[in-house]
């Protein structure tokens, strides 16, 4: 069984994405970085093309240069992965999906909401798979973590709290990942709240199975001068009628990629924490605490077979982001792999920004979310 | 100089905080327990009485019998302390103030805010301290955090999370404590938000030095039938305009006594958890991050004082309780105790819980805190 | 019932350890204390006794004057606490069982083996209790760990591993806690083995309720010129095989009081932290990892009867002391209390600073521990 | 420029460190894996090529096959991983090397210390690279270790202590992986010391840059009937006089990989734990702690260049593996590697686990390390 065959659009020189994007695709022998559209500057695309080693004829100027290059070959691409900043992602997968290649995306996936619609018609019309790296739902006790949920280790959910503390965009946005998350052209009219907010929202959802129905926004750009929020609180109500809190910050000084998320429920309780992702608490409410650990015995399938290392030997970031692709992979080869963040979880990240930067700046109250 | 001498109201049989305030007050050996109206039925009282070993004759039947006749000693009480459940908290304060007795009170205040505003009253006209037991401003690496936000560690303070979880009321409210604190005749209006939310509120401006000007509140009775809230989620805007958020609950099965709180400046963010009191964590805009420990020689003279052991001999709620009593012995003997929480936490406090209830209630959105 | 009446010898002005012994006296109002020799000096022991509060007329000049003042009153002392330097302990010792004192001693029980041999004549003559303050047994959750053990839920233990690294004596020894304890004609033979090596003896056979027969000790006066030993590594065996390590240092910078112990069964795993001791660790050879928590409701009798605030609300050192106080009350009153440490751990623990002080000085590898 | 072609020894179906292996030494795009002899028995060693997806004409069933196919082919293999069980780690190291063809060899680097000098003799002969995968020497925060130390950040150094604990064979040696390492045929004499005190013992050396001068030993397998060790504890002295101790144990039930170590010097003290090898805690002698992030600002260029991720995105032990590969890589293309282990870690690897064994054997008491 040969190695699926990726064309990369965007990571070119500077890019923090790209380089992982390629780690985490090749991890599993699944795929191989073949082409890519690296950057618009077609100097920097070939540049590109040198650092991630491949063959300088496939690292193309443009999509239309790739799509065309690529079809022509007998061992042309199988997909591609869209690693651009925000306002590039539609442009992008809808050049792919009208060439019929099925297309990986960063999320968010796309800048607006508008935009999510028109992905959404793109992705139906062409028939062929999409998927969005919400990465965080790769780590394999998050899959556990929404496998007991499921099993009702918990019993029925009464409260969620999501939180995603970062503290790097504390001060003057500098730098190029800083620049364009800091300016609405480019990353759409959700600051924080898209670029790390949908992975809190897409994370609670996941874990607990459950929609979130209502939201409470209350966004602001607390930097002076910021033309995004960089600091987010939402309130939530889920479809079962739980109730959850939702944190988003960029600028929480000392905070890293502090995502973490406990849930409650009428017979226990439930936390996991990105920063030490190896290990999740579970409490039962007859006050017994139990420590589950990656690789452990304790574990259920869907978490076993995402764990390449035995227990305590660190898995972490990339090996999560690894397991996104191997579900990719997996659809491609037309295997099932129903925990693939896809389109649907598209429509739903894009409404939850657009919703919660209108209600906030309308300081609406409770509102709906109408997906 | 001579111990004072302290009379307990409330106390007796069965009660959780009574024998918590003895062993508080009595630690530094500047107050001990002499006598009391430990309970409302005269023979729990004299049984209350020996299980503190304290003369038969001054366990008292009733308030006026022990104001009477404490007042015929030479050997008087000099204070009282109030720990009875919340509703008895006015009636025996203003006895206690009628009579010229000092007062030092469990939390919150009283049950209602037009009750709070009485006492302020009495506090007024009596003219002797009062105290309010706001415990965890006790520990010494509490009063650390607030003397380094006084000297600008963090500058100015931009966002406040304070977290008061716990999860004993998420079953059925069983047993004495759980029972008046669910029962609004007792308890008051508030639940939780009387209970602990009263403690995260206060700790937020106590450490951050700023008040909270206007807050926006959702209560909910979780655990079906619950006449009074037990998970609260209030947003929260400081004077400086600082933003936060402030999460207490009680049904979060598995948390135990998880009072936490983050402070983000422009400089630095700062981490304390009341379960692991001794050590302290902060950051700094420059990405170091640094372990402050109870008893290590980085602390103020605040700290220092309030701290029994060396480094590494941990001290917990017990002592944090004690230097609250420390502080009320100080003002009592006419020295400066400038953070003993007093009379001015005991309105705020109330005049937060009334709004957030009331705001809650009629799904009010963004309300002043009117003090 | 009424308090019982403690005289102190030791404690005086500059005394780490007497108002710490005074607290944890006084915390369950079972022992007040009353009288002092805190110093040998008379003006200092009346000074000392200022601190304390009190009666000055009880504040004596030297041992023979307390004992006889005690003895006419009839309201003297019941016991005395001995909180000298080590070099004392045997003469307060020798003065109270001959006046038929009872004795609680600071540890390690004398300065040397021969006084500990003089010393357990002279408790089995005077036929009245003897307690010595291994403070760390007292923890409610060391209980636990013990009770746990014994019950088999480890099964057979294999492998105990205990650790008590420091590093206050990293430089000069300045101060007067530093002075004497790196003085051998007050500390004795035994510098870091005497003063926290017996704490780490005691406790893994207090845990284990195995006893050390044979030990291959290697100390070393690690601070040029000191002349007691400041880091010690004791390799283990107990009566049943297992097979341990003993690791006690001074000079592990950075290190604060981080005595703690691991054991290993056939079964299971457990671990405790004094510096986190409010959870222990339980691991079972299926892959189950629970962590138990003080106060909580999975406890056994004895830590629960130990263990003063609900669970979450952290106790610690002076709590963990006051439980061995509140044994030694029981013993006084005729109440069962087997756990309380005494002459047999005295006997037990100098012999074995004297066996590892020799051996190691003449690299004698292993050597039977002749109790 | 090209990637680097391998091949692999070993690692066919059930092997755990061969697909860890080729993870590693493809992260970073600087080597694929094309061929490989991944058993004895050549349908599993076409098996593993397939598991692999490698060419199968390139999944030889020995190893002269494969040297003589490999050069006869314009692309054929630069290299030879070798991760078989021990005692097959020579014979294809010797055959590798006799062809002219580099390696790189999961440790111990053989079975005996006799085969370890033929080893020794043979890369000698060869010239040509030879590294040895200790992997932990691959984490960022260990390079960043090593550098502070280097560059004085605790001073003289005088105690380490380094810990390994496992409890994966506290019961039967049931599977592929524990069989073999508890064989003496396949694993040499060594069990316990040699599989993961190896790693431990160059640890120790590699990040404190002090040579083991002086050893004491105490091995034993705790497991009735097992041949090898299980449990080791020794005693080190280092050429500067300081002193370690190393604990490595595979039955200490409920540990995983809990590789840790601890050094301290004359002005702080530094912690690493591989469990949670994203922080590094320094303390200096003035009572500061402080928390080194991987990915933060703080750390030295060699740490910087060996992270992939920001701050807060966790890598792991593949990551770390991959490092090893890239210096490996660098190696082979010339570049300057100094910290890759190889054949002087191999010597003293094996010197260390055959003194340890022979001195524990004989009750030595203190030997010297003679490498």
């Amino acid at each position: 069984m040969r190695r699926l065959r990726m064309g990369m659009i965007g990571g070119g020189p500077g890019s923090f994405i790209g380089p992982i994007h390629r780690i985490a695709a090749e991890m599993d022998r699944e795929i191989e970085l073949v082409a890519g559209v690296f950057s618009s500057d077609a100097a920097r695309s070939r540049e590109g093309g040198e650092s991630y080693r491949i063959d300088p004829a496939r690292a193309y100027a443009n999509l239309d240069a790739m799509f065309a290059g690529e079809k022509a070959r007998e061992d042309g691409i199988d997909f591609v992965a869209i690693v651009t900043p925000n306002h590039n992602h539609l442009p992008a997968a809808r050049a792919a999906l009208a060439a019929g290649v099925p297309v990986i995306s960063d999320k968010p996936a796309t800048a607006t909401l508008a935009e999510a619609k028109e992905l959404a018609d793109c992705v139906a019309k062409a028939g062929v798979p999409y998927g969005l790296t919400h990465t965080y739902t790769g780590y394999p006790l998050v899959r556990e973590a929404r496998a007991r949920v499921a099993a009702g280790a918990l019993g029925k959910i009464r409260k969620i709290v999501v939180e995603y503390p970062q503290g790097w965009l504390a001060g003057a946005a500098e730098g190029k990942q800083a620049e364009w998350r800091t300016d609405s052209a480019r990353s759409g009219p959700g600051g924080c709240i898209g670029d790390i907010g949908t992975h809190a929202f897409q994370l609670a959802e996941f874990i607990s199975g459950l929609k979130v129905t209502e939201i409470l926004a209350d966004l602001a750009a607390v930097v002076p001068g910021r033309p995004v929020d960089d600091d987010c609180t939402v309130l939530l109500r889920f479809e079962n009628g739980a109730r959850g809190v939702l944190l988003a910050s960029q600028i929480e000084v000392g905070e890293m990629n502090g995502l973490r998320i406990r849930l409650y429920g009428e017979k226990g309780g439930l936390l996991w924490r990105q920063e030490v992702p190896n290990t999740l608490t579970i409490h039962s409410i007859d006050g017994r605490t139990e420590i589950v650990h990656a690789g452990g015995n304790q574990l259920g399938a869907d978490a076993v077979s995402r764990t390449r290392t035995p227990t305590g030997h660190p898995e972490g970031y990339l090996e999560a982001f690894a397991n996104i692709y191997r579900d990719f992979a997996a659809t491609l080869r037309g295997e099932s792999a129903p925990l693939l963040p896809g389109i649907t979880d598209a429509m739903r990240g894009m409404t939850f920004v657009d919703t919660a930067v209108s209600a906030s700046r309308d300081r609406a109250g409770w509102v709906p979310l109408l997906v």
